[in-house]
């Protein structure tokens, strides 16, 4: 998605961490559940948690909100990559297979389309053994520029 | 979706009731959440909860997933109503309007269509305002029946 | 969705039916695959067709694709009934029974919720015998105001 | 998605080509339409097709339920690549660039992921200009076995 650069992947890096550093800090829910931001670069970002007690349903499985939450940090880091301020506007969750307490569970986001303020990202959500436990698709849209001349 | 019934609508109340009932004891992220069910009938659930400040983003906007939570919730308890255990296995939410903290949110989940082991489900989320905050479609599966004779 | 009116429902409906009949005059598939515009009104349409021979596949099964060109027609009457352009960005669709040759099958699309340019839409396509067939849901953009005043 | 195979690598290829060639002939909608399949391989699919005068609407863009039922072909040949018989339960497609008469328009359909009965793919199409004009999901399910022993 990104064009061909040279030089400027640099730059691209740079403005892809500051991004995320600058969201990181106050993003309180990412905290709270536990959610590591492993990798973050331009249109792609990595998170992982571990399955904690309190995040199953009565039938010891983890609960659907908790896969979707880390796959939409993920989300949230790869679409803000770019800098400025992008919000996801639709999300859709394909359930594959169960994930358990103390299972650690990997979401990557990664763009597929990205055109004016409209952004296109797949997520898939892992566990350690490798098993694909959910399939996520997410549109975004860029509130806000990174800079005024932009 | 539900056919005409007479005195049977007493069972299916009490069906849900107890489904429910069962369900909530295990149900961890619900209590974690503080999520609420309000009521629960034959294919039809509403859930309610209040922001917290660990809820939010660096935007000070209510997570999506926390969002995606209430409503999947209100899903889960929806799908149960009629007996056996029933899993999502797929949710699309589209986002229309941000929730912030103290916010009093609301979800409520009606059967569409329901045949054989399969069934779909729309979800709404409002703030008390009335403001509609998210829209959903889930689609479920019965893993267990009632019992054995079903 | 529509907020309560008086005289001017008059005027909704006016609108709805000069929208409907000027995009029909161009509507060129529409006309191949025989679909006929039923009603609209303000935000919903029904459209309806006859499974023709041409339009299966090798199980002798209507195509996906035909089911959902009548539930899309129906998005689009339903979608442009305020005026405007409006065109449709997103449409995901469940796939529940078959149609096969000589099945009348009918979509109806209603307006869940409408906010600036954006609208929401569910549809479903039944056959005559009264099955559900499909499940869609439909997201439009108004690209062009009715009028420059509006 | 397909595990890694030796010689076994030409017997998928033969079982997708034989899958293909026995779909095609019944394939009514698809002559109809004059979509082209490209290319099949194990997991894979390829189809083409030229935008005709009746295909468009009164904004003279090519209808949605076209660029859908090009994609829906790519999915169903891609599905049945690895025998049975292979039906999709759910589609989802986000619309991004328009496509006219006379346009060349490409899908390609990739595996996600295969478990069971159960498969999900990737589809994209293009202009001949390389613009992609839509992003699909697609849910298929397998209600046929290749031959009993399987």
């Amino acid at each position: 998605m990104v064009p061909e650069q040279d030089v400027s992947d640099v730059n691209d890096e740079s403005l892809a961490e500051a991004s995320a550093a600058a969201m990181y800090a106050g993003d309180h829910l990412v905290h709270h559940l536990g959610i590591e931001v492993v990798t973050v670069s331009s249109g792609e970002a990595v998170t992982t948690m571990i399955i904690k007690p309190e995040m199953v349903n009565g039938h010891a499985i983890c609960h659907g909100g908790v896969v979707f939450s880390l796959a939409d940090a993920a989300l949230a880091y790869a679409s803000n990559s770019h800098g400025g301020t992008v919000v996801a506007s639709g999300v859709s969750i394909e359930f594959l297979a169960p994930a358990h307490v103390g299972d650690k569970i990997t979401a990557t986001a990664t763009e597929t389309h990205l055109a004016g303020r409209n952004g296109h990202y797949d997520m898939r959500v892992t566990r350690s053994d490798g098993t694909v436990i959910a399939l996520l698709k997410g549109r975004c849209r860029r509130i806000a520029d990174p800079d005024p001349g932009q």
